[in-house]
């Protein structure tokens, strides 16, 4: 934490003023403040925008820094992605910290200056992947504040032993209790979701479940996720990932989901993703459920998509939802800053006086030009501090 | 065209090699050619690919160059998006042949050495779009080959006048066209599509129809355009843009609509819309049916979006249809290259001696990294003569 003053900026579509930062917060927004003993940034006119929030990456398994991975999987079949990504991180005995902190300063020079990462738990790696990714979050604590969730990306129930991996994460300090497909993967929701739903509970910790499951299923496997939350008060503590079947377009059918979520102040990820249906912007503001974007993996065995850009994201939530006009763009960006950083349970960031003191300032002359732009970022600024300038972190990438 | 070598160059994912271009056409490919006579270019080690196709674009409104354009209209109603984008071109008094000059030099920038645009024909604008567009296209020959169709934006049977105003713009010599959602917009599909076929008739040209309407509306649509298309023998003389409907998820519907396009040897262009359903490439690829992609209009009174990017839309194109392999990948690039051009009714264009001079140096250690990058072009390569190189085009823009 430190004391900046960045002068000659636009908050948001705004007209050129100046921030004050002091002890991590914003204490001024106005012209001719006070600066004395602070840092001073000029931005040349350019436009802040608050901290972006990264709500949804798996840090330990990027490729980044590697020779450029041919993939010849493809995406037809996810269990095929699961057994080969898990075989290759074998053969290139890809090390959990060193691809995280690559992974992580990236997604901070692009202005990220919070993370939630998915970390496998299996039976293969055991909790090596948690380890190498708590030590960086350890290490960056002053550049990203980053959230771990323990992942059975292999399965629970069909891979014996995980379950006790999982409750080892968390008396590691894995900050929430993960899941995975309790149909599609595990083939037993209910063994699956009282498994991780005890484990949630047994730790105190809130859970953040990946669920691929589209349509009719998806919708059966988030009402058992829901029956157990609701049973257990679990108000704020509940993110499903991706809920691909949110997209049905049976209202019908989907409408009493988006109540039930709304009541439990749930939060929804997504990648807002082109090729599946998913969860829309004005539809998860309509019931009020946080809304948060990530880029999922990125450059890993998965696909060659994704760079840890969260304002690139908030171009293809404005391209997944349809939002064109400025008012629309806002919603779009906030999804991928404020409003995912309430998903995650964070403070929301805004650029207002008492906000934490995070923002970027970003090229373009407006805010959706910066969106549709995404072009390296001027500055980056976590708690009043400076961590990446002119598109790199001013720590060296490992 | 002049006589170009480029060294140290990869073809595709290939080890470096030559490419010699003489007369405007690629005549070998391998070691020590003798360039005698030719210029010559090192592509640093760098991947070429084919010269880009943009193959559904609106050259004559996008806003570049001007003030950034606040956006209050959003994209839930179709008609009040074309009512405003008519006034705004008045009052801005935008001049078709400026704004296209703009538009198509960024995207040749990006690579493209093909164009298809729509240019609007209406009661208020007249012919004034396509005068602007044509030329420029006379202007640029050179750069980039541009074709234009002549597009009712505003609508037929709903706008009298516009037909004998159609009429004009293909005496003009507009290459193709076009036509509008002839039930959603004109409200009289049998109105519209007897004319507009009878002008394609007349002038001898193909079609190329924007079909938005989704679902069995646009199926229905999509059958009376086939039923004229048939019973005219129009074999590789057609295009559907967007065509929403291919996206339905019932192949009973969908597969005899295919089949048919596929007998008429038809085009589909597609922008790999995130927010609609949408024509797949695999599909496209069973059914033999041409397919190509666009950015549709960019930077307009429509949405902040687009740029003029082929590359960049090859990763929209890899992001819809789920595309991950690398063998997939190169599926995704060619919509956007050779397979692009021979749904515009162009020559292929590809790598290989006897094609075409137009190719394209890119930044990325592999093809599918290069796609997922879209960092400025090295060099764009247009019949063996460069139009661009670092991301600007040798041309000045206006």
């Amino acid at each position: 934490m430190s004391d900046l003053l960045v002068k000659n900026v636009r908050v948001l579509d705004g007209d050129p003023t100046e921030i004050l930062i002091r002890q991590g917060r914003i204490v001024a927004i106005g012209t001719d403040l006070d600066g004395a003993g602070a840092v001073v940034e000029d931005a040349g006119g350019r436009i802040a925008i608050p901290g972006l929030a990264e709500a949804h990456t798996h840090l330990d398994k990027s490729l980044l820094g590697y020779p450029w991975y041919h993939n010849d999987v493809g995406g037809g079949n996810l269990m095929a992605m699961i057994d080969n990504e898990r075989q290759m991180k074998e053969r290139l005995d890809l090390d959990p910290h060193v691809q995280s902190m690559r992974h992580a300063l990236q997604t901070a020079a692009f202005g990220a200056t919070m993370i939630r990462s998915h970390v496998d738990i299996d039976t293969t790696g055991g909790l090596r992947a948690l380890e190498g990714v708590m030590e960086t979050a350890e290490k960056l604590a002053d550049v990203v504040d980053i959230q771990t969730v323990a992942f059975p990306q292999s399965g629970l129930m069909i891979s014996p032993g995980t379950v006790e991996l999982l409750d080892e994460a968390m008396k590691m300090g894995a900050d929430l209790m993960g899941g995975l497909d309790p149909c599609g993967v595990d083939h037993d929701p209910k063994g699956h979701l009282d498994a991780i739903f005890a484990l949630a509970d047994k730790h105190g910790k809130g859970l953040d479940i990946h669920l691929h499951e589209r349509g009719e299923l998806g919708a059966f496997s988030m009402e058992q996720i829901l029956d157990r939350a609701e049973a257990r008060g679990m108000k704020g503590m509940l993110t499903i990932s991706h809920a691909f079947c949110l997209g049905m377009p049976d209202p019908a059918r989907v409408n009493p989901l988006l109540e039930r979520l709304g009541a439990l102040e749930a939060s929804i990820m997504t990648t807002a993703p082109a090729s599946s249906p998913a969860p829309l912007v004005k539809q998860m503001k309509e019931y009020g459920i946080h809304f948060g974007a990530g880029n999922d993996g990125i450059q890993d065995t998965w696909g060659p998509y994704g760079n840890g850009d969260m304002l690139e994201r908030a171009k293809f939530v404005g391209l997944r939802s349809n939002l064109r006009s400025d008012a629309e763009m806002y919603m779009a960006l906030d999804v991928c800053a404020g409003g995912g950083a309430e998903a995650m349970g964070m403070e929301r960031r805004e650029l207002k006086v008492g906000s934490p003191g995070d923002l970027v300032i970003v090229e373009g002359v407006a805010v959706a030009h910066a969106i549709t732009l995404h072009a390296p970022r001027k500055l980056v600024v976590k708690s009043g501090k400076v961590v990446a300038r002119d598109g790199a972190t001013l720590m060296d990438m490992p």
